[in-house]
């Protein structure tokens, strides 16, 4: 298990905080640097355990830094990577945590100076709740990691990435940028586009006669709007293609109920009921 | 707290098995009688304590009972209500569990002997899974109940039905079997419906790269797709205006990702996190 000297991370929220946190606790790192522009944010994943020192300033925070983290929103990562570029180690490896791959990695592709070692990722974990104050060590244990090199990544740092997700547990899977963005967009973010529609269209007044159901199909629409509305922008065209297959299959819904066609029906229901059940809890 | 001698419980799956192990558990019946069609789902009933004796003959098994609960799916409760008011005690109470109300006690209101003591109920609770391997005596606690009277029930077995359900745990509300239809549609149908939308529109290949987001969203989808079928086409009406409502949030969504309005689409982000958030987990 590589062990590293010193690691920064950019954005200490839920999951630069966990990721610290991670690290400490399975030893993998001699000091862990949390970078931020709010002092709260900072005290609190300091309190947690989350990062042994921080700074507001990240040309002094990833200042001999082997590894360097970029946790921030998506929309930041691209400037905030360029920036840690140019104070950073040489021969650092840095990656990011971004929920879109696309536009990060496209955006730095070429425009890096020669010798930034910069590999983008996806932690498929998280919570729709955030902050440092629920970073959770184990967080990434047994959860999806997706690597998305560049046509230029060398294979070595495209390693060295994984290698860094799976000693936190987690398992690491390798697609191209737009590839990672067609597929969050149908597993991850028309889930959130959904889950909002839902909650936002519910009556207050039924609000009291929801249950178990309600709860889980909405329980992501208490994310972060911020954050989700900057990932709808960036990942737009793969969202609405994903958004366009769900109200087709929707419609069908719609026509069998109106109809009363119980064979179409059952069998979209079981079809949905089959993909569920394939996933498990 | 009523105690009853003989309670008979008709259909013993996840729902009627909770009720009989949560009146056993609590020394609230003399003697709780499994009713169903399936010897398996009885002996199974049986064996994790959830009855105390079964039958596959409803009019056996009502035979004597004080209250008779049917928990059967939706389109068979007005036909077995009917044959446990002709061979039941005189004075049993009776109720139900059904998901929607208003074709069950329009469908059973004025033509029942004169006499019988029939109330509708709605216990909000369940899970997605069935069958009465998974019946806990501790399914109702802190759960709303809602009790839907006719025009001609009872005031006294309206307030009867309210303690059965609240000496299992639950609270209890009361609405007319409209009311009752309309706040379902929205709070537990039509978010049944859009979990199943998303799950069948989900392509195969991106199952992999689903995540606790996407688990969330469409973990009701994995409910028996036959008693949902039944739901939908019996509350047709209110849930295609449940779904109308759904589909105007989605436009102004979509619309707003299209345009990259970012105003809008934060705006109702916010609006379905303030609902989601006042509900709780």
């Amino acid at each position: 298990m590589q062990r590293w000297n010193r690691v920064a991370i950019v954005g200490v929220g839920l999951i630069g905080g966990s990721i610290g946190m991670a690290l400490r606790q399975r030893g993998l790192a001699g000091q862990v640097v949390g970078i931020g522009r709010r002092p709260e944010s900072l005290r609190v994943a300091k309190r947690v355990g989350a990062v042994d020192s921080t700074s507001t300033s990240l040309p002094r925070g990833v200042a001999d830094a082997e590894l360097v983290i970029v946790c921030t929103p998506v929309e930041h990562i691209v400037d905030q990577v360029r920036s840690v570029a140019q104070t950073c180690a040489e021969n650092a490896l840095i990656t990011d945590a971004g929920s879109t791959k696309a536009s990060i990695v496209g955006g730095l592709n070429g425009s890096l100076p020669r010798g930034v070692r910069f590999v983008g990722s996806h932690p498929l974990a998280g919570s729709e709740k955030s902050g440092p104050g629920l970073a959770s060590a184990t967080l990434f244990e047994g959860r999806t990691v997706v690597i998305t090199p560049s046509p230029n990544s060398q294979r070595r740092d495209v390693q060295a990435t994984a290698r860094l997700w799976k000693s936190l547990g987690a398992k690491t899977v390798e697609c191209t940028p737009e590839e990672h963005d067609a597929a969050l967009a149908a597993a991850s973010h028309l889930p959130h586009l959904v889950a909002s529609a839902l909650a936002a269209a519910t009556p207050q007044k039924c609000l009291p006669l929801t249950a178990t159901g309600w709860a889980d199909t909405t329980r992501i629409a208490a994310g972060d709007p911020e954050l989700w509305t900057q990932i709808f922008f960036d990942n737009q065209r793969h969202l609405l293609g994903a958004l366009d297959a769900f109200e087709q299959v929707l419609k069908t819904l719609r026509t069998a109920i109106e109809r009363k066609d119980r064979r179409t029906l059952t069998k979209l229901l079981q079809e949905a009921k089959h993909k569920r059940d394939a996933v498990g809890s």
